[in-house]
């Protein structure tokens, strides 16, 4: 039962759009994440996602709009909404969500990693 | 479907220790609380707790020591685990937790709030 900053946390790892678990609640993982440039789109049809800027911007673009997300902010994509998040520069990410949540969703993408494969930092 | 700014969301209420709900996602709620002072020792059975800490400082104590969060750390209280916050000045945190959480657990205290007042802003 240790405490978890997160800045020391992202000193960690350096690779872009790969989640690193830090925690696990009620069933749902803590992730960090380094994202810039596009994702892709896609949607998880049983889960809700949050997404928190730590710093940088995030932009989630979805199929009728973006939301336009800056440091201390953050976002729930409800379960079934596609989305495809977007960094106009590194940004550091917090992510909120099941733990059997697919990043990419229903979508099978270079980027994708294999839930089975998430890394615990 | 709307952004949440943390910042903003604490200039709508000065009361401490009377959590606010922010969002919902997966059964969880995401909570904004002003605390200064101590609470009550109290444990969830069924609920796993996160405290993450957005400015001052948040004691947790625990029956075998205690976490000392400060800004951009966050701690996992465990479910059934004995626990009482402290802040030495007055401290903003974002909690999370399943919906059905009582904030003072097993206890009943003059601080409790029933799960069906807690306000969203």
């Amino acid at each position: 039962m240790d405490k978890i900053n997160l800045a020391q946390k992202f000193t960690l790892f350096s690779e872009q759009w790969s989640p690193r678990v830090i925690a696990e609640a009620n069933g749902q993982y803590l992730k960090l994440a380094r994202v810039q440039g596009e994702f892709v789109w896609h949607a998880h049809e049983h889960e809700d996602e949050i997404f928190f800027v730590v710093s940088g911007q995030l932009i989630i673009q979805l199929r009728d709009g973006r939301v336009e997300l800056n440091p201390g902010e953050l976002f729930v994509v409800p379960k079934g909404v596609e989305h495809n998040p977007f960094a106009p520069v590194e940004t550091l990410i917090l992510l909120i969500e099941p733990k059997q949540t697919a990043h990419t969703g229903d979508v099978q993408s270079e980027r994708t990693v294999a839930v089975a494969d998430q890394v615990w930092i």
